[in-house]
């Protein structure tokens, strides 16, 4: 079986200017990584409907699973359920379920519940209302397409919600070293480790504290086997590097 | 003339695995505003040459420039510069200059400059290195591709060498003013602004705290005219509100 794979779109022109930091997607991606279920592309699209619906059908054939972050609000601002309907071909109109779990945030649904609020309510024919410990504008899935909150509590609430449902694959599993060498001497005898073994994804990431350069070695596999022997090649490694540079 | 646009792309597993939180698209973002060459889409791909390559076609084609950030290190798992001179089908090789440059970083260059170290003097034919205030990997531009380092320092270096030059527009300015009125009662009357003044991008970003709904409104536009007219127009709006909530 091949692992599920995952692709994150933020939807956002705050993103896009810098004003905004996005928390979303580190979040997901670590929780993807225990579900077996790798980020394997993000985009940032800005609220413009052509692009939202551009990139929403470039990454549902091409993913298991497309998750959304942002433009689900009451706002003019927010049209990611009517460009993911429309990326779908479907219609989208307020639907009764999504109306209940919106009128729980408001003392007087009957007055409160304006036609800007009851917009959160709109929900793309066909979808599956994500079930959020924080009750607020639903998210929904539809086919394999996830569409959630983009302020970042909310998001990570319905992360909470969705997930559980989601069929995932082997966790990917990882080992760290940290190695006390400069990247450009580790280059070489890492890429030998990395050439043998070929079922373990193999990072070397720099870093430069107050003049020390080194790097930290990170080993990714699904295989607790086959990352172990990673693990221990990359260990005989630094100390053969070592004791050379000893 | 239509305004420049800007995408960024970045490489890196360790950014889809949440391993290690972005930085540089908040910076080069802000940085574009200013230089009126917005920021309209991003991406993040693996360290996988196909998918390196297929974003870099994908978003060379679409927009005025493409800026990249990650790969360009010594390891095994560097490939950008491989893969952007694959997208534009043109050789890539050691080049002097690269070296030259490449050399300051180390005290005996002859020795020092191994194999691996070698390769981040490898520059696509026709590309223009990009002077950087630290000197380093040297970053290089091909066509409208500006291949940059992952490490924030070094690319926030880089992007001071590129911006001044590139050929940018009228800056992005923008206006923000603060709400204390929940989003779901300013989306009508905000809708209203927002289609009253079509020239100008306005954004609507709730916030909670403490259990103080409100929200923050940023109005955007090249043209200052415009741009002082729609924040008069939202502050008067929030008069109105404040003094129908009073």
């Amino acid at each position: 079986m091949t692992a599920p794979s995952a692709a994150f779109l933020t939807i956002g022109d705050e993103i896009l200017t810098g004003r905004t930091r996005d928390a979303n997607m580190p979040l997901l991606a670590a929780k993807l990584v225990d579900k077996g279920m790798p980020l394997r592309e993000a985009r940032v699209v800005p609220d413009v409907a052509a692009e939202i619906i551009g990139a929403v059908n470039g990454l549902r054939s091409r993913h298991t699973h497309v998750f959304t972050s942002g433009g689900i609000g009451p706002t003019h601002d927010d049209i990611t359920a009517d460009a993911v309907a429309a990326a779908f071909g479907v219609p989208i109109d307020v639907r009764e379920d999504a109306r209940a779990i919106l009128a729980t945030n408001y003392p007087n649904p009957e007055t409160d519940l304006n036609p800007a609020r009851l917009r959160m309510a709109r929900v793309p024919e066909g979808a599956t209302l994500i079930d959020t410990p924080v009750s607020k504008a639903p998210g929904f899935s539809l086919g394999n397409v996830h569409v959630m909150a983009g302020v970042p509590a909310v998001f990570a609430a319905m992360v909470e919600g969705l997930l559980p449902r989601l069929v995932g694959g082997p966790p990917l599993l990882s080992a760290s070293l940290r190695a006390d060498v400069p990247e450009g001497l580790l280059a070489e005898p890492l890429a030998r480790v990395a050439a043998a073994h070929p079922g373990v994804g193999i990072g070397c990431y720099p870093f430069n504290f107050g003049g020390r350069f080194g790097a930290n070695l990170v080993a990714r596999s699904t295989d607790p086997a086959a990352l172990a022997a990673a693990e221990r090649a990359l260990a005989d490694m630094l100390r053969g590097l070592e004791a050379g540079a000893g």
